[in-house]
């Protein structure tokens, strides 16, 4: 049996192939890619849409100097098997393993790192310009989703690169989804361009478009007569021809040897081109084909029956999904705003009971934070639910339309802390320290699932900004009790001990009892404080501390640069404070993927390593 | 003599006006503008383009409900004038006087503040989903120029609308200007329009787009024969169109009663309305019409002559600009980047000299950042010119772009610290704070002119990301001397006094020099070191201030929150530090508007803030 994946050892490969092959070598790469997530867990539908477009990108293009930079890069798993990482792929997304995302430093055939979307056409506009001022000679092509192309910077990119005129190709992955059904006016248009004319008439439409390239000057000649038909073909594609950009497509994603006709003429057009081509998610597998969200980023899962694993745990987003609906319940003026997000931030049964009052913008945090501004504003309570690393788009407008206005918006903070397997680009460990320098901005942290409705609760009556920062997943230390309110500024005693406090936030408290466990049994009895308000500092008890002669350790699951603990010791600093202090958190580098497990005791963030800190601290 | 101007004492006066009253008012605020702002100094061009739009939105609404939001609001001096704010001319942009912008604290007809480009259709959205939510009846207006268009927010919150079909009008008010010439594939599209055939087809259009509403009924049927040479008008609109959103126009923007017209019938269109309005930037004042960009921002001039007083004063932006033309002309890789700022980032004579490496994005930070990775990541130089609060923008693509990737991008930050007069949202006071979080970057600060260059001809010579912020305009201490080399991570030791130190980064070091003279006479000696590295810090000369048992004062013109002093602090604690420390910088308030002056005084930071600090703290 001739298995032809096992003799990809490097791209070129792929240029031996001819069309049977790689259809059969798509199916082999489907069989591998099921087998393989279904143990590791990972993205699944959108590889499994990519197969082929993969496959045409590799034998249109020369990866030795060519570059392809994929937009997010969760649907690079095929491009990872074909470019000498098949071998790894028991290791995807864990601890010192195969990174789920494009990694420069992973391969020389990933031309540019991601995680985040709506950053491929930059980058490949840059590569391109950076191409033609080195004077060299290499095509560059960026993959991009038709999610993706709601996101601000894709669509300044755009507007860049249509009038500069850069060469490059920009295939358009266009799958009607971002990880949920997209949206937008953008989404509306290219519905209409699936069903339009194109499909049919692509070939002469690809002539046309060559005017000015060598092969165009031939072909021209004899498609003069067609050109009405093709303006009138154009007419819905004016959105990017609007833009300065060359439209071609639609054209079907799942047809080798068409993709491959139109990638290899597209190279030959002066200028941007955009390539339009429609593929399925979940291609290829039943389940995933039937939910392409349920298998979008998935557990490991059973082959035959596409059973995952759920977590039957309460999560915290769970918990924020059923408090929005009791807050709407009980007032009018609430509202939620997601980035195209009603899943994973749990919004989904909150946006089937109050259609009218949920707004998915798309992939848009910027125009979330500002419409969050403008809605409050004019008297609604607006709830921006949003990832930590995600909001880190909208950090100017959190100052300049939310804080500057002091406007009563709500930001719903998820995968703050570290997300585990995604990596560096997903781990939410600067909220903290880029929320904490904003004025009028108040941060808080729950130590417990219930106390985030705790302060959804408290945080809507107020008149200023709040943020809410919370974990993945769920708690991890049944002992913990909620408090049973907030106070504004005030931090929670858990544990009265002796000679040392540890001012933990968020989850770090939970590890922080767990430590205290051990630390009783080597004779330790340090106080345990809940942080509730990373902003504002509870000033009363850090006095009393400071007062009573305590060392104090703060933990948190942040960077320690520009954290909690930094504003913790600017205060002490102001109390006259001179006893010991140690400031737990992330170091200064990126933390990469890998179970949480591993990463907190890395960083010293795990029970252990705050044990061993209050050990060396009283020592 | 009947002065209109003076007994206008709310917006709804201008209801009363008839056409040719209007006109003459015109007139009248163009000649109390131009006077005033010749005195005051501020935006000239921009308000003179708008007065006639100002006049025929205040005609055309009701500005005791409805709502106006206008982009960047640096065009709003006529809006102001009109709503009360008239006597306070005199105090434009100063110390406590009449804001540069709108502001929702200073007046109710302020309906959203601003600063910064790109935010208007997301907040007029907003204010019209909270009117639709809570169940009111007004109007909501945002009004954009073609420049700010190219921000990427503006074209989510496009997207968005065009969707959700939210009732809204958006004014994009095209005068082919951001500060400079307007750039991007959508400059050319409205362009295009510009030149088309709607300008005289205008009133068949708009009843044409007015299906659905019930005007729109009556009119429909007998417009059905025109239909389709307005179908052929509206192919140049595609862009909005291809969106969602109708779009009327062009029209001429110094012309009321069409503008009145227009906007009358616009708030019968369901969903949302773009009506592109043509204006001239600088329109009733010669020398501004010849030369808008002059007087985009301008100094107190000379109304008779149109001169200007120009600082004499070499300036950081002109040593950056000279210092890009030297780099470049040594190495061909160096580009540059600008985001619409050619001329305030002092890249003009780059541009001139360099045209294939400059590249000018229009209002796109988020694209110039990762535009920036992706040219490095292909063996470029790339160095992105930008103002401290614009760059916030672009706080994700620097996190995940170019520090993730570690990445040889220099950031040239200009405005740095407080700029004064333009108030909030645009005082530098940030950029210390956020980017020092960042694992990966170095960030850098010059005291002097001189420095700056210095800096960034080292920081060509790394590989990875560098960021040098300095402050607007010049040096204000003659005595200082600049390094003559940079150390990576060396500080300066500028004076070996007694005692106590002063560590201060860049402007704030001439402020600690004169400072010191004052010191000496009192009997103080401090050590004063000038922080050229923010990060990473010197800790070798950090700790033999320690193990000389020194009290430090640190001093920077950014937030103590998260601040330089902040992680000075840090590194005290681990070197078991036990003298005294206060960090000055700004406190957790936003910095308004004034003269620099009484800002820093405001803040402690001027030279008797620091001298007073050093007294109380060796006291």
């Amino acid at each position: 049996m001739g298995n032809i994946l096992n003799n990809i050892k490097s791209p070129g490969d792929i240029h031996e192939l001819d069309t049977e092959e790689l259809y059969k070598l798509s199916q082999e790469i489907r069989t591998f890619l099921i087998d393989s997530v279904s143990k590791t867990g990972g993205h699944l539908s959108s590889n499994l849409g990519v197969v082929e477009l993969t496959l045409s990108l590799y034998k249109s293009y020369n990866l030795e100097k060519d570059k392809i930079v994929w937009d997010v890069g969760h649907q690079t798993y095929i491009h990872k098997m074909l470019s000498g990482r098949k071998d790894k792929f028991g290791t995807l997304r864990k601890y010192q393993g195969l990174c789920g995302f494009p990694k420069r430093c992973e391969s020389k055939y990933d031309a540019f790192g991601a995680g985040h979307s709506s950053t491929s056409i930059s980058a490949a506009v840059g590569i391109a310009r950076a191409r033609d001022v080195l004077k060299e000679d290499f095509d560059v092509v960026a993959v991009i989703g038709d999610g993706a192309l709601t996101g601000g910077m894709a669509l300044e990119a755009l507007n860049d690169v249509g009038f500069n005129k850069t060469n490059l190709t920009i295939v358009l992955n266009d799958n009607q989804m971002s990880i949920s059904k997209n949206v937008g006016g953008l989404s509306n248009h290219l519905n209409k361009l699936r069903v339009g004319p194109g499909y049919n008439k692509l070939k002469e439409d690809i002539s046309s478009t060559l005017n000015g390239s060598s092969i165009g000057k031939v072909l021209n000649n004899s498609i003069h007569k067609v050109k009405d038909s093709i303006k009138q073909l154009l007419v819905p594609s004016m959105f990017f021809e609007g833009m300065g950009i060359k439209y071609i497509g639609p054209i079907d994603g799942h047809d080798i040897d068409m993709m491959n006709d139109v990638l290899t003429k597209a190279k030959l057009i002066n200028g941007p081109v955009i390539v339009h081509v429609i593929t399925q998610k979940g291609r290829g597998y039943e389940f995933a084909e039937k939910n392409p969200n349920k298998y979008h980023g998935v557990s490991p899962f059973d082959l035959e029956s596409g059973e995952t694993n759920i977590n039957p745990k309460k999560t915290y987003s769970k918990v924020f999904g059923d408090t929005m609906i009791e807050l709407a319940e009980n007032d009018d003026r609430v509202v939620a705003i997601t980035a195209a997000m009603p899943d994973g931030t749990g919004l989904k049964e909150f946006s089937k009971k109050y259609p009218n009052r949920f707004f998915d913008v798309g992939i848009a945090e910027e125009h979330a934070t500002t419409l969050a501004a403008g809605m409050a504003s004019a008297g609604l309570k607006p709830i921006f639910a949003v990832y930590s690393t995600f909001l880190q788009r909208a950090f100017d407008q959190i100052i300049h339309d939310v804080c500057i206005q002091n406007l009563p918006v709500i930001f719903a903070i998820d995968r703050a802390g570290i997300v585990g397997e995604d990596g560096e680009t997903h781990q939410g460990v600067f909220d903290l320290s880029y929320l904490s320098q904003i004025p009028n901005l108040k941060v808080l942290a729950p130590k417990h699932l219930d106390e985030l409705s705790l302060m959804l609760k408290w945080a809507i009556k107020q008149n200023g900004p709040v943020a809410i920062r919370y974990p993945r997943g769920s708690d991890c230390c049944d002992e913990i009790i909620p408090i049973s309110e907030i106070n504004y500024g005030k931090w929670e005693k858990i544990i009265e001990g002796e000679n040392v406090a540890i001012i933990a936030t968020g989850k770090m408290v939970q590890h922080s009892l767990i430590a205290r466990r051990k630390l009783l049994e080597l004779g330790y009895n340090p106080t345990i404080i809940n942080a509730t308000f990373i902003k504002p500092l509870d000033l009363k008890m850090l006095s009393e501390l400071v007062q009573k002669g305590f060392n104090i350790v703060t933990v948190e699951d942040n960077m320690v640069n520009g954290g909690f603990g930094s504003y913790v010791l600017m205060e002490l600093n102001r109390m006259g404070f001179n006893g010991e202090f140690r400031a737990l958190g992330f170091k200064d580098e990126f933390v990469p993927h890998g179970d949480v497990t591993n990463l907190y005791k890395d960083a010293g963030l795990d029970p252990k390593g705050i044990k061993d800190c209050i050990v060396e601290i009283q020592e």
